[in-house]
């Protein structure tokens, strides 16, 4: 199933970036769950272009209409169709060099996969356009989420070689300020733990903007209040079902979970994290597995990262193909384009984050286990 | 869908370390493909323990028998099933410390997740013997693949500290000597590129062991001969695939594609790859995207990474909570338990990737574009 | 997954009667076949309801708005996005009666499933006008399989007590006179193999509607020209796909193929359909299984029929319950309804035999078997 | 996929009629639920082949052999591998006849579907020895719809010409005694509401294996205690889920629920069930839907019927086709056939209802509605 992910929670999205509107169908929730259309509007809000020399010029008001399977406020219980329509395209920025293949784009791999009958005007499918309609539908999520006391904070670990105070990921209370202020980043704000380094971080991505340059980052996501035992063994563990998800956002090209890597060169000694009991609960005493066990969720914060590349739309002028004469060819890029997308991907983030916990989460309620005699 | 991956071609995988059997179906796949039990059990061999200090002294035959869907040394195209019976179980090893919950284990977030119903001897269901089936189905996936032209290699990348040299990303023709070279590697030495290395890794692992501790290391997988427009857009992309396996093995903590993590540092101008005829053929002229574009596969070759924790089972004393009891306690690891899963999941992972790449390219054969007119 | 059907061809509906819009994702397609939207619309007219004494007097434009995943005629390979605005609602119909559980309608099973949260307006997601997108879907299916060679008819059976000619399911050529006959009926026709049999059905319909009451019937559907071999054995048959289908479509009480019930009287001797060569082909002298043998298509014509019950909304008194109320009570349907849905229904059941089989057909197609040595 | 069904509990089913073993993986079940492998052994016997003239000398002992997910007749949360092994295989018998397809089987759609591949001994995967596995399975979920208060019942409406009572849909008290009377038939004994006609149904079954023929029927089960609200919208309606899988049985040509095609000929004042309330319950007046409505549960009993086609396997001279010499043939089939499967059939029935209804039953305990503020 191509553009459909889930296994209770389903979410199928659909569009180009420049046809008539792009959307989604979220499927499986309950009946009777508020969602407020306020907060998803300011979700989309975050990962709007701003015109602000961090992000493209095209900029769309996003506008999220709910089709159906909400009613007064409350999921109705049937299928959540959203659609945004577009109307800021500009498809004429890309006549001229439509046959020249963006390096680092999905351009020739469209041309390979579809035989030519791909919408390719502005990314067609492949734009980052379609993160749109997993922001409104992961906005949902993250409210039937907040219900029970499960919150998801994203911030910009580095982006153009600046960067943010780490997660505490081994110190819950500290960890769970550092969300709170995270979350409370206004859309204008870059979502950062220390904002002290905003400045910096913004010069930086601006730098290379100037220079017809672009930058690649790293975001991290702690999710609290995530009851232990969440997950399905196997396939479906905690870190299968999200990395699937986080590799689905375009440019993501690393998921790493607690220490991640860094386990690499440790011994066992020192990886593993020591049981203890506190107020009657089973806690890790560090947390350098990110809060899974095994494929599921041990209770503690989860903690993840993404590498985000560049974006690969940058002006300096680059060697390519022209797919159609089949020789090469030097491509000078048009159009309106972000030189980070690091900062706009943080809240697609959280969002893509909300829908595989709430699919996990769902599996999880279906098949409780029976009481111990 | 617990226990079953797949799209096109279905994975469904089940058994305990200490029950009767452990076993897979396996799918989807035509009618008429040659299956080898030889070489399946030739990459049985490869994830076995040795007893050589290197791995636990349970030494499985692992024989794999095939209960249906081949035929004659044939697929028949029915559901392929097959089944490892149980041998060396000895869970009296487990018995005197079964309360404590091992750090790093899943006994805790399989206690929150099955209530105690769960089996537990010798890990049950998470046990890293559930990877053995995984390999028998992998196997024979490597085999339709071949028979394609799509081979599949991995090698230890770092382990103890102690690194092989890279994969050649960039340079086809090299890394495709360096796959040959490791994937003919006898199941008796560790798959790498540099040979000269063996001694110190064999070394380094052993000493950690010797130290009761274990260690780490980073598995590196080449695909050679995907075609390009392999993978689906958005969700099912080929690094969502592909990752979804990937963190299904036991210990696997971060995935990245081509220069992964390495991208957050980079400008786009640094991080793209160009484009160039060659042989009348598109082609990159670096290759930091692994072998992936857009999420779709643009017949680079496909490079990717996994981050493997040290085995968790240490016999150094470790704190920890007796789940009984509810009190804090202090583990003595009984049991037989690798020092190093590095070199053992190496084959693992090729067979993850076997599975995800064959269903992905099925799903793309029951799609092929239409000619252009 | 709940509103999401087929594993390679998936269709996703969402939707209420009185919201904003009803739609549906139709994903899976190649890309590069031809979509034309005014034979969708010709579709649509054939379960539009006309005002003509035969169905409701709330009559929907029904235009059908493509968001994504066609471009200049051609499908693109991403998913297919449609919408139907919802136009002609008058929600007000329902108010008077709207705690009132309307006997034979899901009013009782809504509130029981959704716990008073659904959109119950006219309806709401379990209103006959959720076949609305079901039909342009499918009749983007019927124009792929058309391509193939493929095609389906459905005529009335049986109406109101009045029945039609049986197709020929045992004279392939007859049988496709008779379905090139059925599928050229104007929308403003009924189908039916006999038209010398329009004039009392419709009679027989108007009779009922006269008398505040409704009536029921059979609708039969013939596929021509499936390839033996499609379908999949045991739970995907071609028989467990389309009967799961069928019995989405409201109203639908029975499905049976071939001579369904009949072959219960019947002795293997007299049921079995002997086997012949027929210009190098091998077909089946009678088509008592039709085309069916084992779950698989076996290249003769498709032949089943389904069973409608008559529509629940009916004029006359009947007793029911206040359910909010929790008492007996007496409810007087208000508000347009038809009288009967059958001639409604029957290209609602040739679009859902089209998703069904293009779906068995794309699976087909992804696993073909290799060419004997 | 091929071999899988369900949304929440899934079964995949594997395993040939001559090769070493079939079986099945049962996954999705909570933890801590009882099974009873004795009752597991007694629904097998009642599949069995008795030798009694009503059914083929090949008599297996069918033992299940539970390979994984089931400690200490518990479920311990994981999937389920159940096998049996084949034993009683006499594969020379179908030696002499094995190019000849035997009509109203899947000889022929075997061979186009796998081009010659396929394990054709005995039928392969599409004897009805591979419904063994489903009987284990569902018996299992027998057992943990019993413990929710659901149970299911199947007798054989009519086989060879011979008719028992029907089920009183209409009137739950005397429809519970009737499944009780059915359920408490013992492996010997048809199971039919009116045991005198039994002596008359094996006498007219023996008379049609005397002349070398073989008889069809009518069978119908009643599920009671199933919760209103049980059923997904669309294309998960209970009448879709059951009917897929009764479809899958082979022989199985026709279901209905309720009065099924019954229907076509009534109106809707004759048709609808009216509501009343009973003891605080909502009700229906009589049971014309057999316990659906919009596709959902009503918490009436479910009644449905299933036409079975006779035994394709007749003693008979059939006309039919030499597929290797490409011609005209007579076939004189050999080996041990049923006259009638009608009876062997009904616990496959009850089973496949048991797996489809627990599937349904947990999607909607993992998506139960919100309480009304």
């Amino acid at each position: 199933m191509k553009n459909t992910f889930g296994s209770s929670v389903c979410l199928t999205i659909f569009g180009e970036s420049h046809g008539p509107a792009i959307g989604a169908v979220l499927d499986g929730l309950c009946a009777g769950l508020p969602v407020d259309e306020a907060f998803i509007a300011r979700q989309m809000d975050k990962r709007r272009a701003r015109g602000d020399g961090l992000s493209t010029g095209r900029t769309e008001a996003d506008q999220v209409r709910l089709l159906s399977g909400v009613l007064n406020g409350r999921t109705t219980g049937t299928a959540i169709a959203l659609m945004i329509e577009n109307k800021a395209q500009r498809s004429g920025d890309y006549a001229k060099t439509q046959d020249l293949l963006r390096p680092g784009h999905a351009d020739f791999t469209a041309y390979a996969k579809y035989g030519g009958w791909q919408d390719s005007r502005g990314g067609g499918h492949f734009s980052g356009r379609i993160t749109a309609p997993l922001v409104a539908a992961g906005a949902i999520c993250q409210q039937v989420l907040a219900a029970k006391g499960i919150t998801i904070a994203t911030h910009i670990r580095a982006a153009a070689g600046v960067e943010d105070l780490p997660f505490a990921a081994d110190e819950p209370a500290l960890l769970a300020r550092q969300a709170a202020a995270v979350s409370a980043a206004s859309p204008e704000q870059l979502a950062l733990i220390d904002p002290a380094r905003e400045e910096s971080m913004r010069a930086a991505i601006r730098a290379a903007g100037a220079e017809g340059d672009s930058v690649g980052g790293i975001l991290e996501t702690a999710v609290l209040g995530l009851p232990a035992g969440v997950g399905e063994p196997f396939f479906d563990s905690v870190e299968s079902v999200l990395s699937h998800l986080l590799f689905s956002i375009p440019a993501v090209k690393g998921v790493e979970f607690g220490l991640g890597f860094g386990f690499a060169g440790l011994r066992g000694s020192q990886a593993n994290d020591p049981f203890r009991m506190e107020a009657g609960r089973v806690v890790t005493a560090t947390n350098h597995n990110g809060g899974v066990n095994g494929g599921i969720a041990n209770g503690m914060p989860l903690v993840f990262r993404t590498a985000v590349k560049p974006t690969p739309s940058i002006y300096k002028p680059q060697q390519t193909v022209d797919y159609v004469a089949k020789r090469d060819a030097q491509l000078q890029i048009q159009g309106r384009h972000d030189p980070c997308i690091v900062h706009r991907a943080a809240v697609v983030q959280t969002c893509a984050a909300a829908l595989g916990l709430l699919d996990l989460l769902t599996t999880c309620e279906g098949t409780r286990s029976q009481k111990e005699d």
